[in-house]
């Protein structure tokens, strides 16, 4: 998290109240469940969501809301992706993930169903205590309903190989661009701004998560395993194909075919020559190009934002963000 | 569902519009999943939770609200309840479920991880459509969170012989009398009863539930598998400990040691021996007495409800419930 955010050190300061309030919530009298729960608050990522939320806040000079107000509901931002990484982690298998143990590794994949759950309703208190009564209930439910179906459709098209990148894109746009886009949304609305620039912070924040998973899914057919946090390439053995593969694919099915065809058989040096034929026929560039156009609607977007000091501070950040290095 | 609420025609028909909307509910463009959410939508119980909250809801001779806004909140309680039990049957591998094959065995663990975790969202959706701006919202929310603490509860439990017979308490008042609460908590509210009434009839739900459930795990250690629908004792070989056989331990703990002492190792003819035990030890009588006392405290409460021709169902209903035979 420090990392990313130094830059920013108004943003980083709330992120750290927001830390402060994910550990205050995590709390019961069970002692098994009280060291579950430890787990759950010490799991910090990047912080980009509750990140993303306060800097939107902040786009207006005086915020319409208390400052504690805006603390909890980057709360709820995290601890809502948090819960989805949880059950990711079950769904993956992963034993690690942001190099530490999850929870389906260390108590077993039943107690993790429930302490995802468990997050889920803390989401829900954050937000009944912070927008009971406005619409804001609704697009917030909207967007976690937008989320899972991204991931069951993802599941749905496991091993198939012929799927139209218009259907990954609709996926991810669930998964993952929804929450990113909520996290700008609510955080211009929350913040005071006028409703064309709370419409264009919810655009902004689609199209950076679009870009930031199309990444995400390029890093697998493009790093060395050093650089790689989560296991290379995990996705092709669970039927996962990204757009890299399937751009790829498209350009030479036959090459492809015998290696996919072992679905969840095909052995680690098979993926490998996968990987291999991914970057041949152009596959990560294609993804790279295709990256690049959410990352410019970004920007572009982000050029009709009020001129403001944290305008160019979304700028610089998302332009950080989406140029990674692969 | 059918046979239970025959006797009460407005219920049934109020229960019919129930599962009609929780099959438009479930509804995705996406082909594979829509046959999953169709397997939830036909996924019918005793549906007694909503049938619990409607019975209520007509304590009062004009419903305060409209039967459609009605119908919407008995429908996410039972979309909750069945949201739990997708992912409780994650938890016990169960093959079936109310005879029909579970989620989990035909798609996967991992899409049913999935699939509750929708149905949760659109349990909050049905919420915020209704009772938007209402305090029930938190009461909806903490009921939610009190039922995941007393699963996980009872899952960071599993394998302590010397569990106290309060801890269990605990642990089914979580997770299911607090649904029951709810359910005839708001039934009262949004029918328009009183205060006084309103909450009677949490009281009146809470007993219910602690006795219905004390009730389900006595059934484990007194009947034939052919009336049980699920794996007889399945629970002891989980390390899940219920109240018949912590209250026989409590006798001679000296004789159930050396069984339960294989904790999952436990074969089935052992666990036929723990059987034996718990009934040779009273622990089967011993806890029909304590099912009796809150089914008592239930039947005092109703007593003291507005006098009514649904008054009188509803004591009808709660002791046709909770005298099933063993």
């Amino acid at each position: 998290m420090l990392d990313l955010w130094k830059r920013y050190p108004q943003v980083s300061e709330q992120l750290n109240d927001v830390n402060s309030l994910i550990q205050k919530l995590m709390i019961s009298d069970n002692p098994a469940i009280q060291s579950l729960l430890n787990d759950c608050a010490r799991q910090q990522g990047k912080m980009l969501r509750p990140g993303f939320f306060l800097l939107f806040s902040q786009l207006t000079a005086t915020p319409a809301e208390k400052s504690d107000r805006l603390i909890k509901i980057a709360a709820s931002l995290e601890i809502l992706h948090q819960a989805t990484l949880i059950h990711d982690d079950i769904i993956d298998d992963s034993p690690l993930r942001r190099g530490a143990i999850t929870l389906q590794a260390k108590y077993g994949k039943d107690t993790a169903v429930y302490a995802g759950d468990l997050l889920f309703t803390v989401f829900f208190q954050l937000l009944i205590e912070t927008m009971n009564g406005t619409h804001y209930l609704k697009i917030n439910a909207d967007a976690m309903q937008q989320l899972l179906r991204g991931e069951l459709s993802q599941m749905a098209a496991r091993f198939q190989q012929q799927q139209p990148v218009t259907a990954y894109l609709e996926n991810i746009r669930g998964k993952t661009a929804a929450l990113f886009r909520l996290a700008c949304l609510e955080g211009a609305y929350f913040g005071g701004s006028d409703s064309t620039t709370i419409e264009l912070a919810g655009e902004i924040g689609e199209n950076i998560g679009m870009a930031f998973q199309i990444f995400d899914d390029i890093l697998d057919y493009s790093s060395s395993t050093g650089v790689l946090r989560k296991p290379v390439l995990e996705d092709v053995a669970q039927g996962v194909y990204t757009l890299p593969l399937l751009l790829a694919y498209q350009t030479a099915p036959t090459e492809f075919k015998d290696l996919l065809d072992k679905r969840q058989h095909i052995t680690k040096s098979e993926i490998r020559q996968v990987a291999h034929l991914v970057r041949k026929h152009q596959g990560v560039n294609q993804a790279k190009k295709l990256a690049q156009s959410f990352t410019e609607k970004a920007a572009e977007k982000i050029s009709l934002l009020p001129d403001s000091p944290v305008t160019s501070e979304i700028s610089q950040l998302a332009q950080k963000l989406l140029k990674r290095k692969f």
